[in-house]
This record gives structure tokens, sequence and C-alpha cells, in this order.
């Protein structure tokens, strides 16, 4: 690529995120940067687009780096939508999102604003990436990820992206030197078993909070909860193809006509 | 089944829409029905759930049916959740979602609030089928709709679906005359192609619609939009493993460490 590459940066936790902050700070060093990101947090928003609502966008200062920055009323799908479609002047080359504060392997991949604006960037012809790191905390160190984050990039940069496909990273919580490598991994199976915390309002009316602790189901040595486990981050390519294709067969013999 | 299944009833444009209205008409032929579905409109939630704020929960009395029906606050994917661990004494053999004002054929699988309920449920452990109507008019026809709905939701309870796939059912918007019968598909390649129309608020303040066309980039005939375009209800096997298994390989090839 003779010019500078021209990428996009997006979150879920909102555009002052420390996650955000040191990806864009790996980004300025690859290419010319746009961030479009929430001005507040999305997590949990899955594939949320705003249809029924209208949306604000206002430019930010928010370092002092040479990206130039938005913040969207938006979720993070509809952030990469008017990216394409009002702010940016060309199609960029790259569309990372995150890093995302807490885990996004496993069926966290449903669920997650991070990915679903990567898959969003995905569909709209954008090579795309969403980092996510296994740790809840605000205070969570992201230094040590930054060369990671810099080398997978660059190879989605170099390598492109076959249509239809998008790339899910997941950091492990571990320090720099305990870190083993990237592993490219299938996504596990599992699920979050809930536990929705009862309880009343001043009002004496119940309502809920949903709680939950995520289990695996899923043996296998190839899974991206596997490599977390064992000291790797997890690099899992994904499609927005839902077909369940190995169905398909089956569904044939169904008696569904008359 | 010696005794009858127990059915959960669900959607996204909310408790009292005509098409939800339907749905809880055929099952109650089937099974025992209880609904739990959002107190107000969902459309284009994608797989959102509530993690940041309370959900609220109410007994409905909506028409004179046999089944029991509770609104939530929250979205599609929080009623299935709710229903399973808070509201349902055992798990439901069935759960069902629509039918939903407008298509989810071809790439709006993603954004769509009807099939993350279903997708929901699949993750659950639940047999999981979404409906949807291509027509958005609110006063759509559904009564010609229903001995389909009933042939669809019987052969998954004879049948049962295997882990990790649920159906995605879309009904082309036609007299009952004309409806070919049911195709068996994939999800068509295609994308919206956005058009946000911007605007000023009183204060001068610019601001956004989102807006757009769908286009179809799949000329195969084994698509759930060549299906609706030529008169046949579409049933897609949707699955929730993401990863693009067809990529791993390539990715292996990349320079990702060192």
């Amino acid at each position: 690529m003779d010019k500078k590459p021209l990428i996009l940066v997006t979150n879920d936790d909102g555009i002052t995120a420390p996650g955000i902050r040191s990806l864009i700070k790996v980004m300025n060093s690859i290419g010319d940067v746009v961030v479009v990101a929430p001005d507040s947090p999305q997590s949990g928003m899955g594939h949320a687009i705003t249809v029924n609502a209208t949306l604000q966008c206002n430019k930010e200062h928010i370092d002092n780096g040479p990206q130039t920055e938005y913040s969207t009323s938006g979720t993070p799908a509809d952030c990469v939508k008017l990216a394409k479609h009002e702010i940016l002047k060309r199609v960029p080359d790259l569309c990372v999102s995150g890093i995302n504060h807490g885990s996004n392997a496993s069926i966290n991949v449903i669920y997650s604003g991070t990915m679903s604006a990567a898959v969003e960037a995905g569909i709209e012809g954008i090579p795309a990436i969403g980092f996510s790191l296994c740790d809840y905390n605000w205070e969570a160190n992201f230094e040590h990820l930054e060369p990671f984050v810099k080398q997978i990039a660059q190879n989605v940069l170099d390598n492109g992206l076959p249509e239809g496909v998008v790339l899910n990273v997941n950091f492990p919580k571990l320090e720099s030197n305990s870190i083993k490598g990237i592993k490219v991994c299938k996504q596990a199976e599992g699920n979050w078993e809930e536990n929705f915390d009862k309880r009343q309002n001043p009002q004496g009316k119940d309502y809920y909070w949903l709680s939950g602790k995520f289990v695996s189901h899923d043996d296998s040595e190839d899974t991206d909860v596997f490599a977390l486990e064992n000291g790797y981050i997890s690099l899992v390519p994904v499609t927005y193809d839902l077909t369940a294709h190995h169905f398909i067969k089956t569904l044939n013999t169904w008696k569904l006509n008359g």
C-alpha cells in the first residue's frame, strides 16, 4: 500500500474507555485514524441498530493524538454505518473495535457490541477485527497487548480477509511474559447460566437484575476458551452467514408440504 | 408426547402486536402456552441483553385465550432468559417468536430481535422457531399463514432440532392461494445500503435518521430471498456457531507469532 491506510476505530464501552484509547494509539502508528464511537457504554447491545430514534454525532477532542474523533448517541453498529455513509470520504482499509473490557470468547460473541461493530464493518465490505481483554477491571493494563494488536492488524492489512469473514481476538488476563502467543481457534460451545437477582423497589414492586456465570460445554483443545485458559491469545474467524448448512439435508426430509 | 407440550411465545414488536396474537392462537391449538414478550416494540435490537439496567415484569390479560401472559421491560433475548429462569416451572418443549412485521430473510437475521429470541432459546436448550411476514403493515393479514405455522411447529415438536440449530421462517406477502409451499433455503448474501436522512433540530443542530434499502448480492436459487420472490415460504436453519471454519486453514499460514 503506497499511501497510509485509513483506519476506523470504534468500540462498545464508549469513546472515553481505556481500551479504545490503547487501540487508537496502536492504529496511529499504522495509518490515518478516524474514531466513531458511542458517547456512553453499550455493553450487551448485540447487533442492535437505532431504527426508531434519531442519532446525534459530535466531534470530540479527547487526547492530543493525530486521530479525528466523533462520538454518537448510537450503538456500535450505528457508529460503523454513520462512519461509512456520513463521516468518511472513502471506504476505510480496516475497522478495529475494542479493546473491550471483558471476554467475547465462546457464546459471548452473540451478545457483543464490540463484535457487532466488526460484523457490521464486514457486511459493509471493510476488513474488520474485534479485540477484547478477559478483564472487566477499568484499570486493566493494555500496554503489553499493543504489539499483538499491531501484529494482527498488520496481517489483515497485508493479507486481506475473504468476503463474509471478520476476526474475533481475545486476550487472556496475563502479564506480557506469561502470554504464549496467538492461537487460531474455533468458538467454544458454552452458555450463561442465569441467576436473576430479584429485588423490590421502594414501592414494593419486584424487579430483576440479570446475573449469571459462563459455563463451557466444550472439552476440545481447538477452542477460544481452551486457548485463553492455557495462556494464548485466541483468534477466531467469524462469519455472518448463519445458515446451519449441515442441517439442510435433514430438513428436506421433513413433512413440510401437505 | 403424552402430555401437552409447554410452549413459550415471544416477539420483538411487543406483546400487543397483531403478529404475536396470531401466533398465540395457533400455539393454543397445540399446547399449553406461556407468553413472555416485550411491553413495547424492540425492532432492530439484535441480540441485545439488559446488563446495566433493571427488568420489570407484569402479568397481563390481553384477550380471552387460555394462555398465561407476561410483559417485560426487556429485549426479546431478556424475555427468553426471564421466562426460563424465573417464570416457567420447567424447560419448555418449544419457543416460537413472532410473527414479526417485516422480513428477517438474508442479512436481516443479524439485526432481528425476533430471531435473537429464537437463538437465545436455542442456547438455553429449547427448540426454537422465528416467524416473520415480509409486510410492515400493522393491518397485515396473518390468518392464512396459521396452517403453515402449525405445520412447522408440529414438525419441530415431532422431529426435534439438533443442538445449535434454530429455524428462521419468512412468509411472502401473498394471499393464501398464491403461496406455493415451504422451501428449505440458505441465507442469501445481501446488505442494506444506508442513506442517512440528515435534519436539523429546532436549535439548528444536525441529527440523523437511519434509512436505506436492502440489496441482494446473491443470484443462486437456493436462498431465502429467491424463495420469497418466487412465492415460497422460506425456512432457513440458523446456527450460533459463528466460526468461519473454512478460513481456519488459511489463518494458520499467517505470520502471527514473532
